[in-house]
């Protein structure tokens, strides 16, 4: 077990700041990380304010961990010391049931480890996550990232990147078809760029003109400003599918009268509040409203490997740990483009 | 043309009565065919007190139509003068549009007609339905009905039998699956008999204890009262597919959680009020909440064809049509086991 500097929620109504926390040494199957960057999720900021209700304080955010070798165990097989590595959303899952065995451990019938706010079966307590400057990770939840890319561009495709691949993968997207993104945030940029890579024809769905330039410039074929009715209703039963990004309340059934027949929507935000679908929107069409939870390790690493053979990144603000709780603020304004990303040097000394 | 004795809803506030309405005689590809029975479909009851805020008065109900050919025009191939026939929702589409083409005239692009209510292009005014003494088709719209089944208990299949076989067909139920019906009236005990027949494993979801053991007359090997919260905490994410016949408000996310990854609910009711889904029951397990409308021409044949082979009808209740009305107010609640079919001799004369 070792000290290491982070940076904690120590309440629901308090600002981060610099907490010290245990990590262990590694077992055998672990790797300890020296972190690097750590991309800033929406999901932070809902777990440090406990607006799901299931936060045990002080918590310790971050799921899109860029990092660099430090140590590995002595039956470690698939990394070495000073390999660049990433750590996203889970930390270990149950390993054997179905999901799990078919590589989708994001859905472990047992529930999987979180990497923050889990029940952490090493060191007791809950699991800590990337505002800070070192993590053990089992292997088998550890990344390969190649060296060709920004790494602080790097680290949000460990949340946002895999949670829009996942669905866009799953549903075959890819040339012939007419594609949605709801909403251009941190997932929703993502969503735009892997929709395009995979040779869709692409539209994206934002409430704000200022984006439209934005939108093409990162792949959209076309910009749709969603409060403008008529725009909307000239793409009537049009998409083969459409992934909403959006985790703010808004009107599903105007996105579903915008599929095709069998067409699929694919929920990837959360919103707080029930939606409200309509019967007919579904009945008529035999359309679809599914969700998709972030993704499994193996898909996890071949979106890694082909957003490096690609050059796909995100597109990131870096920030000093100090500003976390600013960035809180401008992410509830939607003013980032299009993910904030700690730099892990800001935050004190290296782990001891 | 010729004159035609018809049962009718006048207004939105009187109940059904006599009215004399015309019929068209048959064109070269019509079918004219002598009503024999006609079911009693809960869209009836909704157009007829204008629920869904679109009937024109007076409107004949009645899209569950048996009967035998009177007439049939000169280029009709499919269909000679006795034979036994049958016509669903819909009496024509577009017949280009790709759906169409696909035998999917449910979801005709430009909007089919449909049997009662739609415009229509022949006589000008509305389409009028089954609740008459006769009816004149595109012959491309009736299907053959065996006369190996009661011809009363058949009429229920063209729209109560063919909504719930289109999307157990579509979503491929069968041996190794586990299925979930919900609601036990007339498109439910079409979906448990048909689930049962495709050789799933069937569990009927019903508020009333009462209908335990017809439920499993009908063909559920399990009966859950959703009532009881341990009892569906039981079927935790255990089903590959749910058939949703409720029309009345209910709990759409404690559904949701009983399906297996990547599970689907489909919902053949048509509920007034948008329902409330959350976001996580969607998420945490890649689940879909679908919808289906009726089914093709083609797939209904199919469906016909399957009864006559397995010797499956609708349970129902022959009514005279001067019962019509108490017949309404008894499907309110829910005390009809489980479709009422109106036997057409009851009405008058035979049509002049």
């Amino acid at each position: 077990m070792f000290r290491c500097e982070a940076y904690a929620a120590p309440a629901n109504d308090k600002p981060l700041g610099p907490l010290t926390i245990d990590r262990r040494d590694p077992t055998p199957e672990d790797v300890q990380i020296d972190i690097l960057f750590c991309g800033v999720c929406h999901s932070d900021l809902h777990t440090a304010r406990n607006e799901w209700g299931m936060t045990t304080y002080p918590v310790v955010p971050g799921h899109e961990i860029l990092g660099r070798v430090a140590k590995v165990g002595s039956s470690v097989t698939k990394f070495k010391v000073g390999d660049l590595v990433g750590v996203g959303c889970m930390v270990d899952s149950c390993r054997v049931c179905s999901n799990c065995k078919e590589g989708l451990e994001q859905y472990c019938e047992v529930g999987n480890i979180q990497t923050f706010g889990s029940p952490d079966r090493h060191l007791g307590g809950t699991t800590h996550g990337g505002y800070s400057k070192s993590i053990t990770v089992y292997e088998g939840f550890v990344l390969k990232v190649s060296e060709k890319l920004d790494p602080a561009a790097v680290a949000p495709l460990l949340c946002a990147g895999i949670t829009t691949w996942s669905p866009l993968r799953h549903w075959k997207v890819g040339p012939g078809m007419k594609v949605g993104i709801v909403g251009l945030g941190g997932l929703g940029h993502m969503g735009v760029k892997f929709a395009h890579a995979f040779g869709a024809h692409v539209v994206l769905f934002t409430t704000s003109p200022g984006k439209i330039e934005d939108g093409k410039r990162l792949g959209a074929d076309e910009v749709v400003v969603s409060k403008n009715a008529d725009e909307m209703a000239a793409h009537t039963a049009s998409f083969d599918f459409i992934l909403d990004c959006v985790s703010a309340d808004h009107d599903i059934n105007a996105y579903l009268m915008l599929l095709k027949r069998d067409g699929t929507m694919c929920l990837v935000g959360a919103p707080e509040r029930p939606m409200q679908v309509a019967a007919f929107p579904l009945l008529m069409a035999r359309r679809s409203f599914a969700g998709s939870g972030i993704g499994g390790i193996a898909e996890t690493q071949e979106m890694l490997d082909f957003c490096a053979e690609h050059g796909i990144t995100a597109d990131v603000e870096v920030i000093n740990i100090k500003d976390i709780n600013a960035a809180y603020e401008r992410m509830l304004k939607s003013d980032v483009k299009y993910r904030f990303t700690i730099d892990m040097a800001t935050l004190g000394a290296p782990a001891l």
